[in-house]
């Protein structure tokens, strides 16, 4: 090849940011993981939200892959984390409990070191990595991201809405337009430093973009990874000043349609550095909207219930991929899960997943290249050590239900309620007594997946009462 | 311009299937109503269903507009029709009552052959025009579709669920899987000619289309109008042997998948005959869903309540406007109603809307253009003769409750219970006390729209009892 064709063939690239063939296939590809904070099904408005405007959201589904059926592996913080970032289910990591449902400040525990991040299996071909964002699997120092594979760390160790000053203000104050970030001593951290206590709040997803941003350019030449779990929309919701009235939707809606401004600057990053083609965004949450804040929680659009609880709404999240010329656009009815990017992850990127210990997710990449279907079709909806229900095919059984919010009892069904979740999402109509079979091979698929999980130390019980 | 040179446009408009300008100013545009029936504004992919396939619907949204707050003028059938087709509120055509919600097998009144349709404003330049499907405005001959403005009629001139035979089988055999055609004794009619009963309506889709598509390939030398409100996806539930077990959603997607493959033939028919450009294609339903029918009725998503309610799960539809090179592509919140579609209809063809009488209507242009904001700021929410609800902006105020389901009672509301759909789409929070302005200004605009009703003969009374 002469100089003169391959200047034409950059000087081409760079007219359609398409990187040729040829480097696509020297470089493994980067990935992205946007990670927003109790989102619900129904707030997008590529899911079917009224009012909340998401266009860059939009275009990762037009352009990419909208699933349907797209699952987390706990419906509270901590352990949806932990699922996600090891492809494990939480009760293998010790990071799901009757006794704490996610950590506090106080906590001891964390993501034990021993545990394989995504970080740490693409280290195996020398990715860069880096932590944006909000982390909550353990502030201490040896479960901070950069003691679990992130090169580098910036964000909020544990929730938004902890280390609350005391005595709190009233209610009113707490929440809503009229909070302040000074309100919760939440420290912002770089590495392992605090840089910032109490972080301020309304600046976050703006720093984070801009660090996000950074990353991206500064790694435009070696594969990457970039984890960036979002605080918002978590209450106490916030927003920069170019936000404050942006949605109809209210507090609620700037704080998401700054998300999705975020979200378009990612892609226009990646755009501009003729990347795009050579990196596999992934947006979704960590669990279902909070229902207990009203207006301030958000919307679980057709599915029951929200955050917290094992109904569809408290796990099922949206779930968009992009990444154009390899990523099939279309509508995914089959099932996927957070606990599948990992091994989804090894497989794009040419590198083994851990074989020492039990993985629960499946590689996803037949779906995303539009060649095969979902491998997955079971998910299990756990409440702290327990399975609560579980979803075999189409089906989907409850033994324990509860509702999200804390004065609902929890009910025990025996037999369990059976739903059909094709022909019924939102869980209205119980088939068990017309599919006994359906529930005998869910209980079936419970005991075996039981029987594959060990006791471990429960990492979420101690916590010091500071 | 030379023999040789209208040739070379004539030819470049089929290479690309784009008639040149200087057509499409000489002939007005032509218009497609496409209406299901008790569809729910949750209903579609592109409205946020978990497992309902809407590809073709799906593409006028991506390629045209999707409106999220589009209304319908009634919360069932009739006068839902009677509003759409006269751009009046039904109460004004004496198509609303409080003694009979719809018009029965034996009701002998209709929409008065004084009303001007869409079909009769569009007579004024000659369009050919078309009703396909069903009517239910009228079953005698002076109020059928060919007494109204139309060439031609192909359909039923009522429900799908009415003339039930006598004694009517089991409600499990009436309805779902087992339903048969033959326990509804509905005719197919041809014009004013019965030609089958019971209509077959298992074929009734596929046949529907087959004679919109035939009216439309007659036609593409003439501006047309085409009215096609399906009989679906009304209760008894049916499609064509090709659609069963088509949906995971079940008898209710089957019967909806099978609408979204005739909106495919449609826009293929158009796009085949280089029309597509000159044609605008509008799709919604004349109510929410039949809620109490349970898996066989359909989903507000995340609006409250169905079909037969003044919540807006009863009123509120997808919306949906194709017409490419005109409609500009995007997601419309404004509001629009199919009331507006007689005086948009008028302005897009250059005739006259009818100037001897109140009119509900607003002239959308501007939105589909993408030129300027929605005319409409209200919404009047009627059950009987009363309005039992109204928006002004992003507020709406309750009168009156009900649920939709015939055993719930009806509530008085004073004050009335006030809803900020931006914020709350789901009517969840009643902001009547904080918003005493909001509630003072809906007062006067019912008060001023109230103002302007006269009483008609109440075309609904009437039934022989046989």
């Amino acid at each position: 090849m002469s100089v003169r064709s391959i200047l034409a063939v950059l000087c081409l690239a760079a007219a359609f940011s398409t990187p040729p063939g040829l480097f696509a296939q020297e470089r493994p590809p980067n990935f992205v993981v946007i990670f927003a904070d109790d989102l619900g099904y129904g707030d997008l408005a590529a899911y079917g939200h009224p009012t909340i405007n998401t266009p860059n959201l939009d275009r990762m589904a037009a352009e990419g892959q909208r699933w349907t059926d797209f699952y987390v592996a706990a419906s509270v913080c901590t352990p949806s984390r932990a699922g996600l970032i090891t492809g494990r289910l939480p009760i293998r990591s010790g990071m799901m409990s009757y006794k704490s449902r996610v950590l506090f400040p106080d906590s001891t525990g964390g993501l034990p070191p021993s545990e394989i991040t995504i970080a740490e299996v693409l280290k195996q071909k020398s990715y860069a990595t880096a932590a944006v964002g909000k982390w909550h699997l353990g502030h201490l120092p040896q479960y901070l991201p950069t003691s679990q594979g992130f090169d580098s760390y910036f964000g909020i160790p544990y929730s938004n809405d902890m280390s609350r000053i005391s005595p709190a203000p009233p209610r009113d104050q707490l929440w809503g337009e009229k909070s302040k970030s000074e309100y919760f001593n939440v420290p912002l951290m770089r590495n392992e430093e605090e840089i910032e206590r109490p972080a301020h709040q309304p600046t976050l997803t703006k720093r984070y973009t801009d660090e996000a941003v950074k990353f991206i350019r500064a790694h435009r030449e070696q594969p990457f990874f970039l984890y960036l779990p979002h605080s918002m929309v978590h209450v106490p919701l916030f927003r920069s000043p170019e936000f404050e009235g942006h949605s109809r939707r209210g507090l609620f809606g700037d704080a998401l349609e700054e998300i999705d401004w975020s979200v378009g600057r990612i892609l226009d990053t990646l755009e501009e550095l003729g990347l795009e083609r050579n990196t596999l965004v992934v947006f979704t949450s960590d669990n279902g909207p909070w229902l207990t804040f009203d207006e301030q929680g958000g919307s679980a659009g057709p599915l029951r219930m929200g955050k917290g609880s094992t109904w569809e709404g408290g796990m099922r999240e949206p779930g968009l991929f992009w990444m154009p010329g390899t990523v099939k656009p279309g509508v995914v009815h089959g099932m996927g899960a957070t606990l599948d990017l990992l091994p989804t992850f090894a497989a794009m990127a040419g590198v083994k997943a851990p074989d020492d210990r039990e993985l629960d997710g499946y590689d996803l990449t037949p779906v995303l290249r539009g060649t095969g279907p979902s491998p997955r079709n079971e998910i299990f909806y756990y409440r702290g050590t327990d399975v609560w229900a579980a979803r075999v095919g189409r089906y989907k059984a409850h033994f324990k239900t509860k509702s999200g919010y804390l004065k609902d009892p929890q009910l025990d069904h025996e037999p369990p309620l059976l739903f059909d979740l094709e022909a019924d999402p939102g869980e209205k109509y119980d088939v068990a007594a017309e599919h006994p079979e359906a529930v005998a091979a869910i209980r079936r698929r419970v005991a075996e997946h039981r029987a594959t999980v060990k006791p471990v130390k429960d990492q979420l019980a101690d916590r010091t009462g500071r």
